[in-house]
């Protein structure tokens, strides 16, 4: 287990990935475009394929393990069914991606479009976990875990391997949003304390803040804005490990800071950011984290899965 | 003016406009992506002030010449219009913009934000640009015109200054869009037969096409989705002598490749370009510039000014 708890297993994925994922852009913002005194380095992740990180998971699951004939399967109704939906289809692989009955039929359509089996049952994430679960015993497909496996884990954390190679002035300290925390962790195990690490959730979903405060990862309830990318009840025993040996702290922001932080990516940048994308810059826009003088900040934008209707409503 | 026609005019607006732009980020994006065998290095400059390219032109025309205390005009209802009272704005200026009536109102509300002095009047282009020069005379105000200047041209160039220096493995290539030709003029300045130049036009809006052809600026009608951006009726003539010198070829896309160019750097990427910042991409996608084999070839997407319920409209 030490081995998959360190930078070198983050290496080991980004060789493993490199040819399959797109290597993102930096880009070093003035900070007057967020109201801040210094310029931020913004990691502008949510232009990887299937429009989020999770294919960098994704692929390290599907190249580092055995794949049986009868294929993989994930539950999930958002980003991660569809980057293991695109990963199982670029290398030839089948795969079943069970969705709860939630999920809104656009992402439905999404993860069939990628070429997957989609099944659509029971009411919630957890049910579909459940569901994805008893048919991988049953069949032996492998289970593809939205965050609490090592190899997701260190998938995840080659965006910060590349992150710290392309900031051009290096990083003191970097905001990336929390879901199931499987980003937040990778980037705390590359960085390993080289640079602070902040998560950052929405104060409606704030399991890994919940975890940090019992010492153990519990349910918390969930409602957010940001509940279709970062709505897990409940970090894994892995994020929880990691993030609280490597993450420095633990940020909340209201909903409102999100999407204020939607509005701003778009009418300075002209970036379209789903909320769960922007959550990160949330925190830094409505003080929630406020850097020192001359502090060299990195926020991560993870996601760009949005609506362009519900954007366009929010942005004017 | 041979002073003013070299790459070193790209170099000395670099060094002045450097604090006042972002060095915007390029991607190299697999050719799959765009159903190409070889991957295309994308040149990102839609996130820069703005929204667009312009805002390095404006910069180098207000950085480089006395500026009275009357301040600056310019005519456009459109991005240029936006970058000039932008940069007056950063820079303590006074702005008078003239805006033709056919402007659409959320464009026009966007260059009075900037703090200009927005004058509605005129029918067409052509009749805000007589009214912005009758006012310069009257005034003494300067002039910033939207490309056929010498430091229009060098300011537009140093996207490419920019983009050489950042992509990974060189440039065999790069298309550019062209309306009034102040970007593509400066891109071929910049790169000066080091990387060969493609100028992109709409079908409906060609009028550097039309130059070549006449071996002189001409009139040309203009009618395409992408006019509010490369709706230009004649190049000037100091971008009439920089292309015909140093562009390699000028091709013509429709406006169907421009929206399908539009949905794919959407649906493949999550990025959100006008109908002006997608026509370079639409040339490589609909086969109008077919790359040889292992060309490594660029695209700027030069624009990101898109009214987001339009694009969600075209993107589903």
């Amino acid at each position: 287990m030490a081995e998959v708890l360190s930078p070198a297993a983050v290496e080991a994925a980004e060789a493993r990935i490199r040819a399959h994922v797109r290597h993102t852009p930096g880009m070093m913002v003035e900070g007057a475009a967020f109201g801040l005194a210094d310029p931020v380095h913004l990691k502008l992740e949510l232009f990887q394929h299937t429009g989020s990180f999770k294919a960098r998971g994704a692929f390290n699951n599907l190249l580092a393990r055995p794949v049986p004939k009868v294929g993989i399967t994930a539950a999930s109704g958002g980003n991660h069914g569809a980057a293991v939906a695109y990963a199982a289809a670029c290398l030839g692989h089948r795969a079943r991606i069970f969705v709860p009955t939630v999920s809104s039929p656009i992402k439905i359509e999404r993860i069939r479009a990628y070429g997957a089996e989609v099944v659509v049952a029971g009411d919630r994430y957890a049910d579909a976990a459940l569901l994805s679960d008893a048919w991988a015993k049953e069949s032996g497909a492998l289970v593809v875990h939205p965050f609490d496996s090592p190899y997701t884990i260190a998938g995840q954390g080659t965006v910060a391997r590349e992150w710290e190679e392309d900031a051009p002035d290096g990083l003191d300290t970097v905001l990336v949003a929390a879901g199931g925390g499987g980003l937040v962790a990778g980037t705390a195990l590359w960085f390993h304390g080289r640079t602070r690490v902040i998560a950052v959730e929405p104060q409606g979903s704030r399991a890994l803040h919940a975890a940090r405060a019992a010492g153990r990862p519990v349910d918390v309830e969930v409602e957010s804005i940001a509940v279709d990318s970062l709505g897990a009840k409940r970090v894994g025993e892995l994020v929880h490990v990691i993030a609280r040996d490597w993450v420095d702290d633990v940020v909340l922001v209201p909903d409102s800071a999100i999407v204020e932080a939607q509005r701003r990516l778009w009418s300075s940048l002209r970036i379209a950011a789903e909320p769960g994308g922007a959550t990160a810059l949330a925190a830094l826009l409505a003080g929630h984290y406020r850097p020192r003088p001359d502090e060299r900040v990195g926020v991560l934008v993870c996601g760009g899965n949005v609506d362009l209707t519900t954007l366009a409503a929010l942005a004017t």
